[in-house]
């Protein structure tokens, strides 16, 4: 009977083990073929300015796009692709008039950033293995409470950023 | 005869400290009292971000607002006046359409920065002794080769920015 039971927990505990290594490795699949980076990374608003932009229309935005030191390094030396590690980081503002300004210049001429809309903030994170399926880049968007951009949005970003493939898929070039 | 020698020679050599003496200080009054940045401040372009703008009307340009340390530390704290040493940086280019952009896009709604204006770069120096005279701020302005903004234009930095004495002087607003 002692010997039964020995048994008994022997078998659970190589179910256990294979049940637990089944999730492992679920879980190595799900990381091996994510499509969107999931968390903010850390400093981005420390780093360096890559350039500005202005977008009309429905997202009527005034952006900055940062880039962390290896982006900035690609950037400045002009060689693409970009290496592993590098992270581009657009963040984006409501486009309003700054009537303070407006009354100082006596015209209406100057336009700044206003609340953050809610694709505040975008991520390109190069990992070649990691984001083998989309161009070797995640994705990512978070609003200004750090929550993380529907999928149905998520997924339009690398069919756009396709079309640029032969700029490694990275749409805003180093301003001087 | 000799002595009329050496007494020529001291009052030549006492002459010649006198006007040392008085051209360095008026080298040291017109250092005093100087109203513009003559050199631009090494690094400026790794520094970090502030804010962005655009200016409609002649100006029509795209830019970044970034700071030094010193200016990044004091605009998250929010507490003014700005300490000595700090130094604003504000980067234009001219403001254009992207044809590639909005190709790919399929509409026209994306403005990037150009080739650089005549008034590319302008920076802000906190400096209370040295530029007493204009709210303790140095003014500057540098095209891209480098060359100083003309003086006729550097005589309307401050009388601008002293419309803004409450902010001490800075029009730019920190965007998080």
């Amino acid at each position: 009977m002692k010997r039964m039971t020995f048994l008994l927990l022997v078998v659970a505990g190589l179910a256990g083990v294979v049940a637990f290594t089944a999730s492992a490795s679920r879980h190595q699949y799900q990381e091996a073929t994510p499509s969107f980076v999931t968390e903010i990374p850390p400093g981005y608003r420390d780093w360096k300015l890559v350039s500005v932009a202005h977008e009309e229309g429905q997202l009527n935005d005034i952006r900055a796009i940062l880039g962390n030191d290896v982006a900035i390094k690609t950037y400045r030396a002009g060689k693409l692709p970009f290496p592993e590690g590098t992270i581009i980081a657009r963040i984006a503002w409501n486009y309003v008039p700054s009537e303070e300004n407006n009354k100082i210049f006596g015209r209406e001429q100057s336009f700044v950033p206003g609340e953050q809309p809610p694709w505040y903030l975008q991520f390109m994170v190069k990992d070649s293995k990691k984001y083998a399926a989309t161009g070797g880049w995640g994705y990512a968007q978070f609003d200004k409470d750090g929550k993380p951009g529907p999928e149905s949005d998520m997924k339009k970003c690398f069919p756009c950023h396709q079309a640029i493939k032969e700029r490694d898929f990275v749409f805003t070039r180093y301003s001087p």
